[in-house]
């Protein structure tokens, strides 16, 4: 049974406030917790529903069991319907981004996506095109945001995502930079060569004026219709699926 | 100001039950309304903050306008942050769908989307890319649920929603039906012709057995990564862009 301290523990981990404190995030369901367990990242503790301990892989022996019972699993879990499952990950070092690790190939980079599905969204689209690795401006919404977690469906256990100052590393880049803006080249004629960093930006702002400057090749999925914009996740995805088009 | 009832009247539109029961919808943000006034749809009050009083445009006389507190606007909304002007909407009778419409174009055709986030943001990217109807199962979220109209930012007053019982309508389908499922042709190099039916499915389930023994072309986005899938309005925006492609 869990003690009141534990939960109120577990609970301020819903706040990014204390994840930061306490180096510690919240995946739910054994699915996602399986994807970090086959990780680099570190697992702290699962808390578990007895009645799906069968679902359970077997465990390195430093990850901390944790029988809860499910109106416990109620008052830990982020989610509306928690799944059986809760486990308290180390939130890693924020790596350091190494300019030749992106050679040969596309990374995204994301100018203050604030909306943590979003987020989320892109990361596990990443991850079915291949991209090793994302970076994002020190605006954007965390990753270990337990709605940012749960939309990566486990894909945050495997894209690599660096948090950096933006225009800074925009500065010292040598790769061409091209960027999702609304007067561009087409997606579909744009000469992609084989690497590069592609920007896009908040859902109501764009990309920041700052960021804009660094854009050497401004591309535009072009809009037959009439809505004003699209989502930043829907945008991400065309220009991975586009570039995986052009690669093949 | 608003009298208890009328607050409690416009409260029972967040429930789909009261929605159906009154034929009315909510749509918020005065973006958004804007598109609705210039559409086919019929206004049926507007409720605005007296400060914005300035940003809205001249009205037919047969919409009622009502000037409201923030706090009042704050009780009536369904969002955490109002935005100043709330509108009720009739929901317009279910058209007819009539097969001759669908020719010498392609057709969204959603099998049971559950999340009203992804059915807007499916909307809004159809609405793009100029395609004019979407399909919707019986069994799909309602588009008139608040979270799906303020995910369309405005769209839903373009695209036409038909909603249909799935399995019969293809059974009198003449179309070629693609199907967005996980062992088909790649979507790179499949061949499109002109006119055609994608269907994607659940996010949980996908696509269900009956609907799928209807799909006569399998279409598969290739997985480069390791995610298990994709969420499906990002898979409708990679077959909504890549339809403009080809057909360019």
């Amino acid at each position: 049974m869990l003690s009141k301290s534990q939960i109120s523990f577990i609970k301020s981990l819903h706040q990014k406030k204390y994840r930061k404190e306490h180096g510690l995030f919240i995946v739910e369901g054994i699915k996602s917790i399986k994807e970090f367990i086959n990780s680099s990242y570190h697992i702290h503790t699962i808390f578990y529903n007895s009645e799906q301990y069968n679902l359970l892989p077997k465990l390195p022996a430093n990850i901390n069991l944790f029988e809860v019972k499910n109106a416990e699993l109620d008052k830990i879990s982020t989610l509306q319907t928690p799944q059986g499952f809760l486990a308290l990950v180390h939130i890693p070092k924020n790596k350091q981004l190494d300019q030749k690790e992106l050679k040969n190939q596309f990374t995204l980079v994301l100018d203050g996506v604030q909306d943590p599905g979003n987020m989320g969204t892109i990361i596990r689209t990443a991850d079915w095109f291949g991209f090793k690795n994302i970076i994002c401006s020190l605006d954007s919404v965390e990753v270990f945001n337990p709605k940012t977690v749960q939309a990566t469906m486990g894909s945050l256990a495997r894209v690599n995502i660096f948090e950096t100052d933006l225009p800074a590393f925009l500065t010292d880049n040598k790769l061409p930079v091209f960027g999702a803006l609304l007067d561009g080249e087409s997606i579909y004629k744009t000469q992609w060569g084989n690497e590069g960093l592609v920007i896009l930006g908040n859902e109501g702002k764009g990309i920041s004026p700052e960021v804009i400057k660094k854009i050497n090749k401004p591309v535009t999925i072009p809009r037959i219709g009439e809505a004003e914009s699209l989502n930043v996740a829907v945008s991400a995805a065309i220009f991975c699926a586009e570039l995986v088009r052009v690669r093949n």
